[in-house]
């Protein structure tokens, strides 16, 4: 994806593309996902153009998940789906398809067809304290 | 999943059962998951025991995001994965084992195994103003 994907959610925030729009505060914007997973597929688009979370300051991470629970609670009492996901993705390697940070609130229904491919190792503890020390925030 | 679940995030808060911490702060609190997708995979946990995101105050949601920015940034710094993936699941339909809220920060890498199946519909713009309508947001 190069810059011209980016520019696509300024100009929806900008009001130059037409989008359906469902909330909107000073840090984020929401509206429909044109590609619905199921029926009431939002996207929560952070206003500053950034490129990742790890390129984000932490308010506009914030401000995304505040406006993805009040997202879900209205989405859960229009649609009662019977679970909702949350998919936040950096990079390519992370399932990122439109450089301008942002996150997935979706609907999900038993059987719907989506899916989670996602290999998990147990390392034990002593590898676990290593990771957390590599990390570093303690 | 039943309580018993529910309560082993509870009791790694409360220091009753080990755990290798990355953060925590008034709301939320980080580990290393047992499982680990990729190394430096990390759990924000809610310090109040809600199920899903659709129950949760919305100081606690934008906590475990916030919290995420900053375990993300480390994480890279730390691994320099090539990408990043947030997955905050709500019931068995959306991909929810534990039933106590919490996401994952999952380093991610070009080939690593992991994978999303996620069919996605475009319905045209008159169907997605009818759900955003249906959401009653604005």
């Amino acid at each position: 994806m190069g810059d011209e994907m980016a520019t696509i959610f300024s100009r929806i925030i900008d009001g130059e593309l037409p989008c359906a729009k469902v909330y909107e505060d000073d840090l984020v914007f929401a509206f429909m996902d044109a590609g619905q997973v199921n029926p009431g597929h939002v996207l929560v688009v952070t206003k500053k153009p950034y490129e990742t979370l790890m390129d984000a300051d932490e308010e506009s991470a914030a401000a995304m998940m505040r406006a993805a629970c009040r997202i879900a609670k209205a989405v859960q009492a229009a649609f009662n789906p019977d679970g909702m996901t949350i998919l936040q993705s950096n990079k390519a390697a992370g399932w990122q398809t439109v450089p301008h940070l942002h996150l997935h609130v979706v609907p999900r229904y038993h059987g719907d067809g989506a899916d989670l491919i996602w290999p998990r190792k147990e390392p034990g503890m002593e590898k676990l304290l290593e990771y957390a020390a590599k990390i570093g925030m303690t």
